[in-house]
């Protein structure tokens, strides 16, 4: 597939040096601009960096800051040109500390370099001046912390997220908000009700849906569903139809969705999903073809679906 | 008031060096014994270290993480001595990336020295191994960013917290996770209901208490809980007559509520209550003794009252 890249826009993603004092650079594509392209150009593929240790020493390298660093530039060099995006868990560079998040800055910098979009897994949420605390390190040209996206978690409610749905528009960064998820300690949360209408999951994607309205082709605010939820969309009422934002979808490959799940648990939303894998390609690391390869076969079986 | 510390007890919260592969080293005392003596010896209050921007400038600092690391370490020497314990606010350090978190390391270090407590406001949440390596992170002994409790949100439910809340019991630290707050957009979420039985917040603290059960004097899983949140409690079922752990409540001082309100809002539970306060005492910096002399007013406030 060729390119759909606009030539005319050769630094998408790397505009610090002329940022303004609240670290707005105004030069950079829209998030949901970006983020079609790359689903286009690569397929809807996002893998999971998730260098824990046991990945790290299947890989030969040390369990440590330094081993993370090394695992997290091997992954970005293996998937740029192969797949969409990529997706660094920010706990699994925290546990090694300050040194751990200087490797994440160096994983977001690489990933810049590539051209490869990059969703920092962080699942920040606060109030006020903390969250647009979280907001500046996550979405600003002046951050070193900031890639293309950074998830946000809503317990205490998607207005209080504001701060972060703002700047990202304004750097040209998207956020991804956590909804539906498949790991049964979540229904607790996302599938109450407030009062008689609709559930905690239903509203955080109406909200959504109410930020990306008439954005072309795609609106910043995404959310986080996971693809093994089963019927969990329909029990809750979550309607995607009008959500004009992208859908990251944890749960692929070792975790057991496949390409078929898409439609079945997508329905008609399922051309937003970015599917997220991560075992399924780092366990073929860390010799770069065979990482290329187990990625560009997770792709293939997308394609042949769609 | 004279201190209830233990003297058998030299090194309650500097045990690194004995760590096993985990991170536990098992001869601290337990957080909710830690805490009640603090809280004993020093009276019920916390205070918030939030270096944002405008502090920052009013001390003289450079918005900076030097700056951020000069005002939290001035921070620290002055509540040392002179109250229970400090909170550092995460994303105040984080907006400076790698570096601000090496500052916020200090800071923790700072707090360990000075036999102060550290709680961590990062408020993290995840599930499976991601938040095991959040565990990692704020709870092991092996790590830099660990002080004495981290906060927690629980948006994947409760139950997905438990990496931290079983390594916390074992290193001696605790946990506080979100529960009711009292921003506007909070409602959405934590008043929800599940079918037709409990809130969520409710379901929350039922479950904190659960974890709490039996422990002597106070167990070690706390919640979050504001404390301009009004009628609340009530409105949402939220019992916390079985609670049997700390509650931390952001919104004493420049945020409006006052020692009055433990009894009004937290009622026979106020007992439990760290009170929060950060702007009414960091706007008298950067002057050590005028700090001091902040912090002792309100806590003499709350002793008028108890």
């Amino acid at each position: 597939m060729s390119g759909n890249l606009a030539p005319s826009d050769p630094t998408p993603s790397s505009c610090a040096q002329s940022a303004d004092a609240d670290g707005v650079a105004g030069s950079r594509e829209a998030f949901g601009s970006r983020l079609t392209q790359a689903m286009t150009q690569y397929g809807p593929v996002c893998v999971g960096i998730d260098p824990h240790a046991a990945l790290l020493e299947s890989w030969g390298l040390p369990v440590s800051a330094s081993g993370v660093r090394e695992f997290s530039l091997r992954t970005v060099e293996a998937m740029a040109g192969t797949v969409a995006a990529v997706k660094p868990q920010a706990s699994f560079y925290e546990r090694f500390g300050s040194a751990g998040v200087a490797a994440l800055e160096e994983t977001i910098a690489a990933c810049r370099e590539a051209e490869l979009l990059c969703i920092v897994d962080a699942k920040r949420g606060d109030i006020g001046s903390t969250m647009a605390g979280y907001a500046h390190a996550f979405l600003s040209d002046a951050s070193p912390l900031a890639g293309d996206a950074v998830t946000l978690s809503p317990y205490l409610g998607f207005g209080s997220l504001a701060p972060a749905i703002t700047l990202a528009e304004s750097t040209g960064r998207g956020v991804f908000v956590l909804c539906l998820t498949s790991n049964p300690e979540g229904a607790t949360v996302q599938h109450a009700r407030a009062g008689d209408t609709a559930t905690v999951a239903a509203t955080i994607a109406a909200q959504a849906a109410e930020a990306n309205r008439g954005a072309v082709p795609l609106g910043h605010v995404g959310l986080v569903i996971g693809a093994t939820i089963g019927s969990a969309l329909a029990d809750t009422g979550t309607d995607l139809e009008n959500l004009n934002g992208p859908i990251l979808a944890p749960g692929f490959g070792a975790q057991g969705a496949g390409p078929a799940d898409l439609a079945r648990v997508f329905g008609p939303a399922a051309h937003l999903v970015l599917a997220t894998t991560s075992r399924a390609v780092l366990q073929a690391g860390p010799d770069t073809a065979s990482l290329r390869g187990a990625a560009a076969n997770i792709v293939a079986e997308f394609s042949a679906v769609s």
